[in-house]
């Protein structure tokens, strides 16, 4: 039996466009909170950056946020033995004055048990949430675990907790915490909320089984700001049909501020970057391509709701890489019935390279999702291998030596395939998102 | 062709020692740095732990050392970019002011880099040596790139520098520092002396490709104290004849003060102890097997020092455990000619578990050396995989998380196996160690 013939995908031509820009990021800015002095200077490197590489009409876009920024975090168990804690805040965490806080820990194995606690019932305490995540291709877990992150201390706080502490939403074993945004419900006073890593998670754990009474001292000072600058940055590849609406291709240019933002979202904003590039390098693309670094994603997606106010202006499709920089292993597409064979033929390309059809439908993300929305677009999800992204995800430990050379110039390729067909398709249908 | 028949080893009897010793001194203690208040809680913990195993004449033996107490550890580049660096100080660092100081950095590939800079010519920068540790299964490494350590900061000093910040002695990709001892030759004067994390290194190493000067803020204001109070625990499982010299069974006590010494190393305590027993599971021995839980080895093997002193009277053989929790692999050994058959037979025992001879001759490890020195006592060393063990070493993940229960049983499981052969030996010679 002759072995099937397996098509080959064209060849890409080198370039170092996205490893210039995940090191560039993390190397020359660092850290990028939203709102902060480093990410003006990101957005400024950006902007430059993206004109060194042939980008027109390449604009900072500002605007302003409610931020927050980080002070002193500490943590240490304090009874029935003292033990050292490696903590950081939420984001939008409330203060504890720069003595610290320090009280008698309850323990809740999950959000439901929290939930089911009596009101009151925390009053004086410090709550703490243990419920570990589990690792998911495709990345599914941070829906269901990260909500101890963004609903727990609202909850806890509803009871009259002093304050809360969570096990990390990460799955990793390092003492390195994972921070986050929490939101805050309508009325809820903000207290002290921080987050463990997952092998304090597991000591505090033991020590509440010991019986005794567990206490923790607790110091974070970080406060929430308003009015703080931000901004998006933006650049247009021009196609060779101007009247027609723009491909929007979009990641986030801020990180949070624990690491130095390379796998979130630096090689994001590399792979879109360099798939626009490449995907003209074979001639002009007959759309233009519109790149979007977005600014102030973490702290609750402002720069995409920013894009969408600014750009009322017709898209024809829009895509977003921010899940890290491991393999495209799979592809969604969300299209109108008319343009069955525009996914067809993104789905055959992308097979070519052993990627596969999912069987949902695609979203965007964060940063072109409100766009998405305004204007109906189709949309293509490039689904990253995620099976070790919440090990790094918003910790200490999102840096370049995490990035595979080879993996990332994979997203490029498969990005580069996908924005070749879809920037010259001559049309492209609004569609209605699902219910 | 017949498989060859493959010998069946005892079949262990069941027991949690060894874990409930990991945990216990993981949870119940948690950091034991030498001379630290903890680590006197720790030899408490143990002398009760070793009595309620049944071990007779428990003792604390105490002896006072000089040691180091860790005060704020920081440092960031403040040029050409701010970024923050997670660093540790050096055990023995010579102190910044409060406020800390700040230098330009003067970047070294290796150790014989640093040595080949010309006198004088460090006045006032801080030097930074970036030489990568490779992992081995043997854990080789540890002597060459801890040179960089043990070596690299009076190197520093001699020249004129203002202090000295290294890439940590690890294998990992965390921002986890690795600390560990430094020590200064005769009249030098100790300089600030610390250790960044691999993924910091990297970064410092791209920064100073920049071709810019870098600069770099340091505050380590840990200081070193004379006199301070440490011990040993030892504890005997008497033999059926008391006028034989024992075999001794070490391992340490105190661990670095980032982590909780899971791994280094109470799992060493946990596999001397629960094998020293289940030795006898099946009967008395006819030696005694004595345990020693040594204090202070972290700072300089003060315990292996004092047991040495105290405990003229005569042993039979010394063992000890320090590698970690990993499988052990290898097995060498050192007795006189004679004893060749009781080598030989602790060869086959071993090896009806898969672990191999080794080449090289047995040195024993800190906390025995010195008596085995004194005495020319036989060893036995039991080669623990090590290829991820300086993944963790010295660094806050040391934690209980990291120790696979099934390699801790295995480590017992042979251990046993030679206990069970060298105890009950009539006659062990002394031996000449090597030139």
């Amino acid at each position: 039996m002759a072995a099937p013939a397996m098509p080959v995908a064209p060849a890409a031509p080198a370039d170092t466009v996205a490893w210039d820009i995940v090191s560039g990021l993390t190397t020359e800015i660092g850290q990028r909170l939203a709102g902060s002095e480093a990410e003006a200077r990101a957005r400024a490197w950006g902007s430059q950056k993206l004109q060194a590489l042939g980008f027109r009409n390449v604009k900072v876009e500002p605007f302003t946020i409610r931020g927050y920024q980080r002070g002193v975090d500490k943590a240490r168990i304090t009874s029935p033995v003292p033990q050292m804690l490696a903590v950081t805040a939420l984001g939008y965490s409330g203060a504890t004055p720069d003595k610290g806080i320090e009280g008698e820990l309850v323990y809740f194995p999950t959000l439901a048990a929290l939930k089911a606690a009596p009101a009151g019932s925390l009053a004086g305490k410090i709550a703490f949430i243990d419920h570990a995540m589990r690792a998911a291709q495709d990345g599914s877990g941070y829906g269901p675990y990260g909500q101890v992150r963004r609903e727990g201390p609202t909850v806890a706080a509803q009871k009259g907790a002093l304050a809360v502490v969570i096990r990390s939403v990460g799955t990793d074993s390092h003492r390195n915490p994972h921070t986050g945004v929490t939101s805050w419900g309508a009325g809820v006073k903000p207290i002290p909320a921080g987050a463990v890593s997952n092998p304090d998670a597991d000591l505090i754990g033991r020590l509440a089984k010991l019986g005794k009474p567990v206490t923790i001292a607790l110091t974070l000072t970080g406060k929430t700001v308003e009015g703080l600058p931000s901004g998006n940055v933006v650049g247009d590849l021009p196609g060779r049909d101007p009247s027609l609406p723009p491909v929007l291709v979009g990641c986030h240019l801020d990180s949070w501020d624990l690491g130095t933002g390379a796998i979130d979202d630096a090689s994001g904003c590399a792979i879109v970057t360099a798939a626009a590039l490449r995907a003209q390098a074979a001639g002009q693309t007959l759309r233009t391509i519109r790149v979007l670094w977005a600014g102030s994603e973490e702290l609750g997606g402002f720069g995409g709701e920013a894009y969408a106010k600014a750009h009322a202006e017709p898209h024809a499709l829009a895509m977003e890489s921010d899940f890290g920089a491991d393999r495209v292993w799979r592809v969604q597409t969300r299209f109108a019935p008319a343009d069955k064979p525009l996914a067809d033929s993104i789905v055959a390309a992308l097979g070519t390279m052993g990627i596969v059809a999912g069987r949902g439908t695609a979203g965007g993300g964060t940063d072109v999702e409100p766009v998405i929305a305004a204007q109906k677009l189709a949309v293509v999800d490039m689904g990253q291998d995620g099976t070790h992204y919440f090990d790094l995800h918003h910790t200490p430990d999102d840096t370049l030596d995490k990035i595979d050379p080879a993996a990332l110039e994979q997203n490029v390729a498969a990005w580069t395939q996908v924005l070749e067909i879809v920037a010259n398709a001559p049309a492209i249908a609004s569609v209605n998102p699902p219910e």
